[in-house]
């Protein structure tokens, strides 16, 4: 048997705590799969005393996590701490330059700080991996760099932010509006410290992001991310959706096409059918399309302790069988700086609208679509009590520009109150 | 850039062209992922002449595997002729012999032979990969050993024969009876040339002794899988699995529990809601669950051209990229003989049979159930026309053991007439 894996694990949080139980757990069944042992030196966060319900009394206690990943007795520095600056930066880097590979379960630091990590690691003949950063316990880092990597990967799509899931299934199953629901989750515990985090939709691009970059090996560009939360999600939209055969996601989507890097993370429109569309609850959804592959679909949890734990104990074993993966799937120094291609692909739109309800609103409306060359599929315009009538239109296909010039026009009709709410129907 | 990695490909059927195609078409594209290019030396197949709409002039032609095989300007022999003796094991193994590493999608081979296989390989310090093997495109094989590798993997479960899934799909959607989609789906050309090995359950039970073996690290055992097809499926059958929310699936259920290793392919009711039982068509998919993940789903084309050649280029890319697995997730030698568990783990079954008409006959059978330890869920005797009754009964969970015994008891009624059927309804 080979020299054991020495881990040094920054952060007991949940995911901390999940891998130490594994590789307390499963000691034998690890060597057996690695052909050596996986072993911890040393563990560091921030309160000593807090009651994880482990022992941790073999390993090393560390306060300060840039020297727990200087240490000589790790191999790995296991990053599940959190943050895309400061401690979680600083010693990621510590570790590089002290010649240590890393796994990490840290979407932010890598979709912002990615590249040049991943430039220094390289460098240094080091490797950065991230399963858990993307989709939890899913291995989808692993099978589009790997498992698909003899395909030219055409798009990759997913529902991966399991709280706007929760959120938006429970709006429609008990008939709740957002806020309420909101309220509902964020008491349950189930948001973000900052709940713009999950519901605008910005830890999921993240992902997308990490997704983007090893699918089309591009460089990591999460400010390209078109990034729309699901805060303006009514009811009413989710009941018309429902009535159309549609789901409401909070949907990414990146395509590489001619005019450059699309990244879409907003909520979108899906057929109520499709694998994505009955996607409930909190569980994360990953599809992935290849010229050879055609479509494959991925669905697990997107979180929790085991999940997540699950994901980095994959590439911690990746590391311990000596199998040396590049941080996005090739060197990170032929990744390509990919132009941003805002709103490229086109597809048709939900919108919605209060019109005033006086004669010839509707037409006004038709009309300024029409000019932005936008056609309408279907409309439909509701009984109301008040001064202002709910209006659903159905678009073919148009892109945001088109739309967001006639939604300019609008302003000039006079006739529309409030803003316009469009949503993307994505074919899936 | 390092040196090629040079392949020898034996067979140019669907799956062979379809490889020859990918590495031609993504020539930079491979080469910029594994970090050297991928080449073709030499290819092999029966009829040089027939036309495959691909330019080999540039590699080198063998009549005979086993020469290619033995060829000094390759690298990985890749294996996708089939057949689980005869040429294919004689040139695998000469491959073995010969130093190189092999890929292969032939799931009769390894399946049959896979423990000696990957014992002679990993002697000689070769890697034998098969993703192509399972499930086609799905990178199932790379999940379990690898995504997953931090779990004690607890059941895995598949419909892994695409055929079967049209074939109960299609006789539900039209109302159509076995015999009639069966010819249909043969007329089409979407059977084997053996059509058993499809509906027969062969094929898919030769994918689950494989998926066995890397999820629990036991030796592969072909011959210990209880294999049951979906011949003896009615439209009725069908009919009243939907009334009680039900699909009817050709499932493959692996678990390893006190009693041994249990390997079912056989019909098994399961929840229409379920993503096992929305699954509709030719496409497959694989549910894993481990003790920390919980459960991944995977979804995607079982079959074809594309998906089946860019799982074997998946593997030569592992290989391209110094990644190098055990066959079996890990060392051969340390593979356990796994005792065979027929029936260990107890389940609701769906019971369908003939009953003459006079009275107390449904009396007898249940007492016959009862005898036998069975408890009943749920009864339906049917009208009819003729002197035997159609009789539906969902028992509580039970054993196939216990099943049979009450069969055997219904021989001496008296008043069950031809065999009755019993599908298994399991929890997904």
């Amino acid at each position: 048997m080979s020299e054991p894996l020495r881990l040094g694990i920054a952060g007991l949080g949940t995911v901390g705590v999940g891998i130490v139980r594994i590789v307390q757990k499963h000691q034998a069944l690890l060597a057996a799969r690695a052909g050596r042992p996986i072993t911890i030196s040393a563990v560091c966060a921030r309160s000593r005393t807090k009651n994880r319900d482990i022992d941790l009394s073999d390993y090393a206690w560390e306060d300060d996590p840039v020297a727990l990943a200087k240490r000589d007795d790790v191999d790995v520095f296991v990053e599940v701490m959190g943050g895309h600056d400061g401690p979680a930066k600083d010693a990621t880097e510590a570790a590089i330059d002290a010649g240590k590979d890393v796994v990490s379960a840290n979407k932010a630091l890598l979709a912002i700080h990615g590249q040049a990590l991943a430039e220094a690691a390289e460098a240094a003949g080091r490797v950065i991996r991230f399963e858990a950063a993307v989709a939890g316990g899913i291995p989808v880092v692993k099978a589009l760099t790997e498992g698909l990597a003899g395909n030219d990967i055409t798009r990759v799509m997913g529902v991966m932010n399991g709280s706007c899931n929760y959120i938006l299934t429970r709006m429609e199953d008990a008939g709740l509006s957002y806020e309420a629901v909101f309220d509902e989750a964020n008491q349950l515990g189930y948001l973000e410290a900052d709940p713009e985090l999950d519901v605008g939709g910005i830890d999921a691009a993240h992902k997308l992001a990490l997704l983007s970059s090893i699918a089309f090996g591009t460089q990591v560009d999460f400010d390209s991310v078109e990034l729309d939360g699901i805060g303006a999600i009514t009811i009413e939209d989710i009941r018309q959706a429902a009535d159309m055969g549609f789901k409401i996601k909070l949907l990414g989507v990146a395509q590489l096409t001619g005019r450059g890097l699309e990244q879409r993370m907003s909520p979108c429109l899906v057929p109520d059918t499709s694998p994505l569309g009955r996607l409930e609850g909190g569980t994360n959804m990953v599809v992935l399309e290849g010229d050879a592959v055609n479509q494959i679909v991925l669905r697990g949890p997107g979180a929790g302790e085991g999940p997540t734990a699950s994901a980095v104990m994959g590439d911690i074993m990746d590391i311990a069988r000596g199998h040396r993966m590049t941080t996005f799937g090739q060197p990170a120094k032929t990744l390509r700086k990919a132009r941003a291609a805002r709103a490229a692909v086109p597809a048709p739109y939900y919108l919605r609208m209060q019109l005033i309800d006086k004669p010839g609103a509707l037409a006004k409306v038709a009309h300024a679509l029409g000019e932005a060359g936008i056609s309408i599929d279907r409309m439909r315009q509701y009984g109301h009590d008040d001064a202002a009538a709910p209006v659903l239109i159905v678009t073919h296909k148009t892109t945001r520009t088109a739309l967001e010039e006639a939604f300019a026009d609008f302003n000039t009709t006079g006739v529309v109150t409030g803003d316009p709410v469009a949503i993307r129907i994505e074919a899936v």
